[in-house]
């Protein structure tokens, strides 16, 4: 087993001689990563797995995007849906057709909500959950959020990690510990699009954040996992002209098709796709969290003092057999 | 003269007609920058604004990006040697050499730095100023930032907006009342690329924010200015596959060539391109700011009750001449 890390690094140019051999005064939060323990990894259960095929890009490169669907307690009629919608096939022959500079890119139905349609809409699949407002929190009880490092927010309440998620949370009642917690809109992350409340979506439509976290969405609108891989086919897909940043019918041929969604376990090719994420409670991310928020390895001068949780991405990794 | 509003919109899918109707119980911060006065309006000196124009897209489409520069206090001797760049033509024929998802998009001449280079490095024209690591930010002496509104924040002192422009602040002294404030690292924020500490670049190398807001290079970089049109020209690149996103060897044709960067009041054809900020001590802007914080629009549920400042972008529009 070999494991290859994605993302994270620092802004430089190409690094000349005499600059590597300069020391580095403390390690990166990737090499922090890079040093964690095996233990300290936490496999994705392949239930939890989503492969996304889409079309070939125009140099007929193929592009999968995974996306990892939330655990319990968040949003798990929205999770249930996802995965009946994948198993049903019916994001098979979807598209992308919403992207939005500096805030979403959004895939569904392209005749569902459209007056310039001409093709019918999809029948939906039987069995999904209907989901109600108050879903998009959840209530803990419990000391157990007590005990975690917490990080000051300009948002409501305050924010932490929960298995591998960034969340935000408030104290309800005092004395009874009773807390609310919800998943916040980082980037890369999953939700739900919606039209006017109550709607709450089905999960028919989804987005992903491609730009600044729109942390105004958040217990406004369900999040259900987040990217993995390939999260550059998304965002760098052409800008839409539309209004809101859905492809305009002029231009309705740069909707990218999505051929196939699948649940991880559901895939019979060996070896289906592995990966694990950095346990959140560790030592490991503890150290990696405290670097991102004082970066004192090579490059930089002044240590910030903090971190908005949206800087601190959990490192995810492919495990990959030989 | 009439004004285009660029940016900045909920996420919803098409209004369906019911929802049309639904009156909404708040202004959305779109609506209240829309209906702000014409004074409230600043126009930006033609002198800090830079038109960069990229090779056509592979459908032929013209393709034009245009940056403002910061003005007094910021990063003064960089500015300089930018406009010093635009106006020798140095940057005509440099290219778009890196571009690392959720980081920064990177421009330069590619044949800098590059281990695997051809070409020969371009000489530097005379005259560039040598800036220091003291220079990344600027001392402020007086009541006036006391005055402002200023915004928590996750990092390291405060935030607010000065002429336009987001920006940290702490306190050094208070007895006179010396501060320190510098611009921040949001979404479109160009700066200057470099080497390791004490180099602090030239300003031949630029880059911009195109993911979450990487405020810990704040005070690291230096921020020179702002994308404000265009940006989609530039996020929608494809990712480079070599390190820290860079293009590598086998991939060198997606480098983007950059045709020619001209500052705007140097541009003989009329109209010169016009743009205008909200000035960001305004009524409208303290509406707009304080909607962005807790949207009350018919889309949402629960406002937030906070922003960071990188989540209330300053609004920007084109003057279009009739």
């Amino acid at each position: 087993m070999k494991t290859i890390l994605t993302g994270l690094a620092a802004l430089a140019l190409a690094i000349p001689a005499h600059a590597q051999e300069q020391a580095a005064t403390a390690p990166s939060p990737n090499e922090i990563v890079a040093a964690a323990a095996p233990d300290e990894w936490v496999r994705i259960a392949p239930e939890d797995l989503l492969v996304m095929t889409l079309a070939p890009d125009a140099d007929g490169n193929a592009r999968q995007v995974v996306i990892q669907l939330m655990p319990p307690p968040f949003s798990q009629g929205w999770v249930h849906n996802i995965r009946l919608f994948a198993r049903s096939g019916w994001y098979d022959g979807i598209s992308v057709n919403r992207v939005q500079d500096n805030y979403v890119v959004q895939w569904g139905d392209p005749n569902y909500d459209n007056p310039e349609a001409t093709g019918a809409v999809k029948p939906l699949p039987e069995g999904l959950k209907v989901m109600g407002e108050s879903d998009y929190k959840t209530n803990i009880i419990g000391d157990d959020l007590l005990k975690r490092s917490r990080m000051p927010d300009p948002y409501a309440g305050w924010t932490t990690f929960i298995e591998g998620w960034p969340v935000g949370a408030e104290i309800k009642t005092v004395h009874t510990r009773d807390y609310e917690a919800w998943p916040v809109h980082c980037y890369g992350m999953v939700g739900v699009g919606r039209n006017y409340s109550p709607d709450t979506g089905s999960g028919a439509e989804l987005y992903t954040v491609i730009g600044h976290a729109p942390r105004h969405l958040d217990r406004n609108i369900a999040l259900v996992g987040r990217v993995i891989e390939g999260m550059e086919h998304l965002s760098s897909l052409p800008r839409g002209k539309g209004e809101l940043g859905f492809y305009a019918d002029f231009e309705k041929d740069k909707r990218t098709p999505i051929l196939s969604v699948r649940v991880a376990s559901d895939i019979a090719q060996f070896p289906q796709p592995t990966f694990e994420y950095l346990n959140t409670e560790s030592e490991s991310f503890a150290r990696y969290a405290a670097a991102r928020a004082n970066r004192r390895d090579a490059f930089f001068i002044v240590p910030a003092g903090g971190a908005d949780i949206c800087n601190i991405p959990v490192p995810v990794r492919r495990v990959v057999s030989e």
